[in-house]
């Protein structure tokens, strides 16, 4: 089953916000084992949208559109959408009175989102007003929902997903396995994976690599292949795979926290809070995560974590030793079993000679043993830096935890 | 001159990578005054992707694609461009000269890297081994840069967009202007903007919101137009404008806080870090940003805020009392002016019927005043409300430092 996904808006075109939506919708369907064949984002300009519409309707077997439906004049979709189903703007009494019972008659955009093309069956907005709509011609769909993201996934869980699971069961489906991997370059993995598939061409292999992160996508028919594939890269990169369910090395870290009962504390310097940020993005990550001292400044590392003064003066803040006391600093302050710390230079100014821009140590310890400091060297910008510290510290975090815990 | 931006690779189509290289290329695209019209995004497959360059190239004035260029054995891109150009690849000296100056001659991708089609002009490739792919014919080019986001940037910046600047000069470009406010809903926004619109239809006007930030565009042939169009919001909305210059109020914070020479500290606890990492992405944040306590846990709160145990009980750790506590724990605990707190409920558990999910307290301390504390109660998933959190948590900061700073 081809899909295509839309976006509609010139917040997208003009680069005012990332496509998330196209992202999240993709996810999802390629998981249930449908395939997206290409997302289009386009201004909310009546005549392009209408011929790149009509051309993705013959294309493909449904259009999921994000974008447009909004109460604002700018907004063209629902237009388009009954000039292409010949079906003409109605107001409809039941999403008006559905509206009224929830935001109030009072509700300034209630008549234009309750006016939809007639023959449009209408998807519940619970998180907001304007409510999704579906058309279906044939075996074809098209499915359309606001550019909210989370007035889209509200749409997309509770009316569209039902639908196409319902519409297309799980004939259609193709059957794929992914690993996900921390720490290591594409170039790594690729010679693997060339040789894999010269051994078996008949599966299909990804890989997608985002700063020192890494997924191998294996697509085909038998499900023994793709198995072969996930085996053969976890023969090769033992100590490197986190996860076969998911590409966010945070949510393999909190499984893993809880499954020992372990609590953890960090303490972060050049990465700003990012790396407490990945963290808690996973829902529960209190019952693990109990803090990160964000010591962006000498003060706060020697007021907070009690880093000594001399120590900064030298061999400096960007140091071994700087580091292991920020994580010994984590270890006095809070009741936790390990202590994550990084600091370094993100640039693009501060760095020197000794310690160009791109030096970033990183500390992990474990209470009653001493801790162990990485060092490392990237050239980059500084976002890249930053990134690139953050997915080391938390890959270095899992690989310690999950593989070598036990060894010290 | 109509650009479209291609991405290309299964990475994204399925969901994996989120297209912020069509994001980052518009906006700087859209800066310039030029009209990027689509975003086009699409598996590794050759037909495919021919047949939907050719088309582009027949609608628009210049292609820029991401994506492809890889050493991984799935790029398809350069194929596919030395068909449609009638340019077979061949191997460059030139460019694996350069790639072996830089990364020796071991490098394993060396010479497929350097193997291009031969009427491609080459754009180095400073931050990696892909080198970009120029083709021109009659007023039209396209320009193909690898998919990874940092050498992509700078490739296009030290490459591409020099190009374009002077194949196009300044003739083609249209007049825009933005305004980009904080702590609003569309709807508000929405009335004086459609106002604005029957009094000056010629100018066209958008509005874009995400969680509580806002950007107003205005587009159109008279600079005097589009100043009477900002003008307008910053008459309506004069305390939430906070640039008319960038989307991300943390360069506005950070401008405002370097001005004033004052430090500051925060606190988070519902929002986990990432109000830190705002503002540390701004480069030469360390000039006033000391650090955060992500006190994620009471413990922290206690141990480190000095968050009274009593307070955490009654009237508990989401309440103002608790969140004026952890701000004044941030003036006690740093050399700092100013300290943000920020303490809630993000969900999805963890509510009680009293305070629901969603329930967030802020406060505000300026050292030798008297906190001050707002309440919010959002709807919505764990990932909204931490967003809301952050938004509404940076806006408070903006708005009292840069319009209400005098007035305690």
């Amino acid at each position: 089953m081809r899909i295509e996904i839309f976006a509609i808006g010139g917040e997208i075109v003009s680069g005012l916000v990332v496509n998330s939506n196209a992202a999240y919708l993709s996810r999802i369907l390629t998981e249930e084992g449908w395939e997206v064949l290409v997302h289009t984002a386009l201004p909310d300009q009546k005549k392009l949208l209408a011929s790149f519409l009509k051309n993705a309707w013959q294309r493909s077997d449904c259009l999921l559109l994000t974008g447009g439906l909004g109460p604002t004049h700018d907004d063209v979709t629902r237009t388009v959408l009954a000039e292409m189903f010949a079906s003409p703007l109605e107001f409809n009494p039941e999403v008006a009175k559905d509206l009224e019972k929830r935001y109030g008659a009072q509700l300034q955009s209630l008549r234009d989102q309750a006016t939809v093309p007639s023959k449009a069956k209408i998807l519940r907005n619970e998180a907001g007003t304007a409510p999704g709509l579906l058309f279906e011609e044939e075996e074809k769909c098209l499915i359309a929902m606001p550019g909210v993201p989370s007035e889209m996934e509200s749409i997309f869980q509770t009316g569209a997903l039902p639908f196409l699971r319902k519409k297309w069961g799980s004939s259609t489906r193709k059957k794929h396995k992914k690993i996900h991997l921390c720490m290591l370059a594409e170039s790594t993995v690729d010679a693997v994976l060339r040789r894999f598939h010269q051994s078996c061409p008949h599966v299909d292999v990804g890989i997608y690599m985002s700063y020192g992160f890494l997924t191998a996508v294996f697509t085909g028919e038998k499900e023994e292949d793709l198995i072969r594939g996930v085996r053969t890269v976890e023969e090769a990169f033992p100590n490197n795979v986190f996860s076969q369910h998911t590409s966010r090395i945070e949510e393999a870290i909190y499984a893993l926290f809880v499954e020992k009962k372990w609590k953890l504390g960090v303490a972060e310097s050049c990465t700003g809070g990012e790396i407490a940020s990945r963290l808690t993005s996973v829902p529960g990550a209190s019952h693990y995560f109990q803090g990160s001292i964000v010591s962006y400044s000498n003060e706060v590392k020697r007021e907070v974590l009690r880093v000594p003064e001399e120590m900064l003066r030298n061999p400096g803040a960007v140091s071994k030793e700087t580091a292991e006391a920020m994580a010994q600093g984590v270890l006095n302050l809070m009741d936790v079993d390990w202590a994550l710390s990084v600091t370094g230079i993100a640039g693009p100014s501060g760095g020197t000679e000794e310690k160009p821009v791109g030096t970033v140590w990183i500390a992990l310890a474990q209470r009653n043993h001493p801790p162990e400091a990485h060092h490392f060297k990237w050239v980059g910008s500084r976002e890249k830096i930053m990134l690139l510290a953050t997915h080391y510290a938390l890959g270095m975090l899992w690989q310690r935890v999950a593989k070598g815990a036990s060894k010290t």
